[in-house]
This record gives structure tokens, sequence and C-alpha cells, in this order.
């Protein structure tokens, strides 16, 4: 059966590092027996300029039908100053929210050849291989009411809503806990339980989904000691799950304990198992079109889509081992070079990728 | 004038840390014409104990005629199982909020004696001198409604509201742009405007506010954005304000970058200048009693309590100097001890600065 794939490049670099990834996929298409149509549609400023809207019907519609999207990055300062829901990030939540893509898997994994590049001392980071699952479709990014007003006093107020109902608890829930187990079975639930009732709820619910997966240890952290442990003994995690607005916290603190973010990609599935891949890493638009960014987070991307949406987990490992086959070999886009190594424009760095396959 | 402080030891190490700190004052007081009166009050988990209660009635109506308050620790797995309004950090979570602490001060600070014990490389950290303003009364710590339910369709559900008036979003940005000015003169406001409505009012009431302060830099960040770049590179940062919970996040991110959190004081002002003093660092209860507990954030709370109320910059001054002749001469608590040092008990680390004084 062939997969539909939707691409969907957005702002800044994301164009040039899609470009390599579906070169990527192309390969994979045509000497590996991958059963893949392609299509592309307009997100982020890009859609704002050319449609008005940061998401656009036709987009949508696109993205609905597709089996999984390869996003690229979104955002800028060309488009800082709209009213929220003309930019590009509320194109990019209301994609998620739409697609019921509540399940966002981040993981923060330090490339031995990359090591040099963290700003913690190597003993602290080496070997580090942490998957942060984010709850993405509830919680403060998406909860009523919403909004800004006046008080009695005529003075401006404004207020966020931070919800969840315990079946958005249980379907990340579950998903984390099995993500856990195929990992090294240690899963870390944090929250802010000592202060806020949604936590004590989130809590409540791990702990009664614990039973379920007697193999997996659950242990519970409260949001401000995880981002201390993060930067204090990273290695300590195995599995973390965490709310939407937690998640983002967390999951850029650990992505950024690797110095490399280049190379980290993301998956944000459905219930079904269709997703959304796309670097963590942003859209750069100081060095977009310049052909230095680096194309690897985007070609990890496609390795999650090919593990979690496409089964096809022979030829992800396939991916993987080539970009760390390319590492061996001393290639570096510009933002994880050093001293040893030699640079290579987005295009040669996705050339070599293709070559390896 | 006679000034009246309260110290309040709590849980844990609370009580062996204030010890110290108190000797420090008593110091002061007889050979430094400090004109202070000392008074004691239970909170948290000692208070729940005795009056089933973490912050009874006359423990709250001596820390409102307090001018300062010297504050411990508070908590621990004794606790952890009560009901919210039971728990030691409810206590805490009271006295903020009834003494009108809104202003918290957490300086993040690496002393150059103790620059191993950072996880970061040393380059990266080197010289670090942050100060983090949070905003401690208001944001989804306090925001209504709040709670847990139940949906239409029978399920638990509970919520959290952050909420900001532009009176709330004032008082603490002014107070941000005065410390600002008197440091590096550059203000960071972190938020998330890309995603919540209350973000975005604060956002553009630091705008507002930055006309009146034309010598200060303001710049605006993103939480997740400014969680990544204190890993990466916290040197950029001079003074940050933030909310509430951001605050709780990032400044416990900012605090373990020193790798010394046993050094590390804080405090909590109200309009007049009234505060509450405090080491960052929790009760630890795995070592409480044993004599083991740095008291040097406590002694160094000591000096923000005389540079802020007691408008005693003079013997703040001294109490910091002592407290860095002490780590020259190679005096370690366990928590920042290394080959090269000498361990010294909680009560030696305090003899050792009375000494100095
Ligand atoms: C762009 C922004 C809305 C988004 C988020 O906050 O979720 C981003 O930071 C992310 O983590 O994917
Ligand atoms: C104990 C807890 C309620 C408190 C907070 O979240 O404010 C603590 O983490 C702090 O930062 O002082």
């Amino acid at each position: 059966m062939t997969s539909r794939i939707l691409v969907m490049p957005g702002d800044g670099v994301g164009p040039e590092i899609c470009r390599e990834a579906v070169r990527v996929l192309d390969v994979l298409a045509h000497d590996h027996g991958l059963d893949i149509e392609l299509d592309e549609a307009l997100v982020g400023g890009a859609a704002v300029d050319s449609a008005g809207d940061p998401l656009p019907e036709d987009s949508l519609a696109a993205a609905r039908e597709a089996d999984a999207i390869l996003f690229g990055a979104i955002g800028g300062p060309k488009w800082d100053s709209q009213p929220r829901d003309k930019r590009p990030e509320s194109g990019l939540l209301r994609l998620r929210s739409e697609l019921g893509l509540f399940a966002n898997l981040r993981p923060a994994i330090l490339y031995s050849q990359l090591a040099h590049a963290s700003s913690l001392k190597k003993e602290i980071v080496a070997g580090l291989d942490i998957m942060i699952v984010r709850e993405l479709t509830g919680g403060i990014y998406f909860g009523k009411p919403a909004g800004q007003g006046t008080t009695d006093a005529g003075r401006r107020e404004a207020w966020n809503t931070m919800r969840y109902d315990e079946d958005e608890i249980v379907r990340i829930g579950r998903r984390a806990f099995e993500i856990a187990r195929a990992r090294g079975g240690r899963l870390c639930s944090v929250d802010k339980a000592n202060v806020l009732d949604v936590s004590q709820l989130w809590r409540d619910v791990m702990n009664e989904l614990a039973t379920a997966y007697p193999d997996v240890e659950l242990s519970h952290m409260y949001v401000d000691n995880a981002a201390m442990q993060l930067v204090r003994a990273p290695k300590q995690f195995d599995t973390i799950v965490t709310t939407n607005l937690f998640g983002d916290i967390l999951s850029d603190t650990a992505a950024m304990l690797t110095g490399s973010i280049g190379m980290l990609p993301s998956a944000s599935l459905d219930a079904a198992g269709c997703g959304m891949y796309e670097p963590v890493h942003g859209s750069a638009p100081d060095i977009a079109g310049q052909g230095v960014a680096n194309p690897l987070a985007t070609i990890l991307s496609v390795a999650m889509m090919l593990r979690y949406t496409l089964e096809r987990g022979d030829l992800a490992d396939k991916v993987e081992t080539a970009v760390g086959a390319v590492l061996d070999r001393g290639l570096r886009t510009r933002d994880i070079m050093d001293d040893e190594t030699q640079v290579a424009s987005t295009q040669e760095m996705g050339g070599a990728i293709v070559d390896m396959l």
C-alpha cells in the first residue's frame, strides 16, 4: 500500500532542509522498495504571505489525507507583529490540534562524534539518550477560557487555562509507558503537583496507569527539580512524560544539553500512529537561503517517520547508520564543526547521506 | 530604630542552617552596631506536626510584625501525602501571598573558588552573575478558578488559571528595571507570547514600562528559548524578569549552572522593601541533623537582608567578603568539596564566618 507523505517546508531554512530529506526519501523509494507518494503544501509565514492564513484550508485538507507529514520549520521576524491568529505559530498549533497529534516524541541523543559541542562537561553528557514524551494538544496551549479583558477597576487583565481531563492524561500516559518499556524501562513523570490542581490529577492518573505496566519503573519529579536535574546529571533519565508547557521547556533544555540541536528530530503522533515529523531546531531566518543549515535533524525525522508511521524500522536503521557513518568521516555543517573536521554545505551533507544509502 | 527579625527555621536542614545564620546576625549586632531584635516562629512540616497547620495564626501574625524574615527550608516525604492545604508548601505560598512578597530576587553567581563544581565547562560559566527577578504572588500559582471536577461525561478534570493584570506586571516590571539599572543595564523579559494571551499582556506592559527606563536595554525571549540559552551561553544574561511559574523553573536551572546550589541566597520583597530571605536549596531531609549541610546560602541570605531591608549595605559587603575569604582558605562543606580542600561541618563553616567578622 502506498503511503502518502505531505511535505510542508515552511519558512527560513525549512525549504532547504526539507529538500535534502526528500532526496533521502527518493533514494529509499527507488533503491529500497519504500512505497510512497509525495505532495507539498504551504504552512507558516509562507502561507500567510500567499494565502493570508498560516494554515490555509487546502493545506489542512492535504494534511488530513496524508499518512505522514514532513515539516520543516516556521516563523521569522517578518511575521512577529501580526495578530496571534495570523502568526506562523498558530498554523502549527492548529495543525497539531486538528490532526489530534497528542504525543510529541523528542529524543535528546548525544552523538559521540559531536560530544565536544556540548556546553556541559564530557563525563556529564557522554552517551546521553533521553526520550521526552510531551503532551501536545491539551494543557495551557489550548485550555479555555483564554483571552484579554479589563478588571472592574478598568485595568487590563489576561488569562489562560491549564486544563486536563483524565482521558487526555491516560492516552499520553499509555504511550509514554509503552515507549519506556521499549527503552530502559524507567519513566519519570514531571509535574508541579505541590502547587497545581491539574498536576495533582496528572500524577494520580499516572500512578493508576502504572499498575498496568509492572515492568516499567514510574517516578515523579517537580518541574523545577527536573530542570535542575537535567543540568546536573541528565543521564539519570530514561523516558520523561510531561504536559504541553513543561514539555516545551524541558525538551528544549534537554536538546541543548547535546550542544547540537541541528541533529535532533521529533515526531508528533495521533492515536492511529499517523504523524508529523520535524526537526527540533527552528527556522533560523538569519542563515536561510545560504546553504549552510544542517539537514540532519530533518533527515533523522525521516528515520522517525520510517519507524513510527511507515513501519519500516529496517530503513530507519539504515538512515541512522548513514548519519553516523557520515559523521565518522568527519563531514560537518557549520553548526557542528570543529578544528579537525571538514565543512559541508546543506546540499553536500544531504548528498553524503544519499551516497551512503 | 530596632529592626525586628523573625527566624522561621522550618524543616529538614532548616534549623541547623538558620542557627549558623543567627550566629552571624548576633556578631553583627554585638560588634558592628546592627540594631536588631530576634524572634522565632514555626512554619512548614514542623508547624503541621505541632499545630496542624503549615502557617499557624501566630506565626503569620509574627511574620506581619517583622521587618524581615529569615526562612530556612520546608517540606519532606513525611508530609507529602497530606491534602494540599496541609502541606508545608502551602504555608510558604500563603506567607508570600499574605505578606505581598511579589518580588523574588534569585541571583545565580558562580564563585570562582567553586568553578569545578559546575556540570558545565569552565569557559561557559566562569564569572557567571545573573539576577532572576521572579513574580511571586500572581500567575498560575494563585489564579482562580482552580480545582478538580468532573466533565459531563463523568470523567475527572482539573484546571488552574494563569492570570495577570497590568498592575501586577507594572510593579514587578518596575522593580526589575531598577535592579537591571543598578547592575549591567540589560533586562530580558521571558514569556510565551507566541502562545499565551497572558504572556502577550506581560510583553506589552514591559514594552510600555521601557520608555521610563531609557538607560536599560529591554529584550524579550520565549521561555523555551530562555531555557536553552541558559544552558548554551548563560553569560549572555544580566537581569531576567519573568512570571511565577517560568521563574520557578528558570531560576532553578540558573542556580544549577553554578553547581553549588548550597551557596545561593534569595529575597522575596514587598512594596515597602520588607522581605523574606531564604536559601535557594530545599530542606534536604536525607542529610538533616547530621551537621553536614552548607550554611552559606542562608548566611548569604542574611547579606541580602542587610542590603535590601536593613539598609546596611556596608555589613552586607562584610558578610560577602567573609564568605569569599573562607572559601579562599579552602574550607568547604561536603556539598562543595573537592580533592584539595578541607571538609567542614555546618557549625565549623558558620564559626569560620563568625571569626572572619
Ligand atoms: C512555535 C511554538 C508554538 C512551539 C511550541 O511552543 O510548541 C515550539 O516552541 C515547539 O516546541 O514546537
Ligand atoms: C516549594 C514550592 C511551592 C516553591 C515554588 O514553586 O515556588 C519552590 O519550588 C520555590 O521555588 O520556592
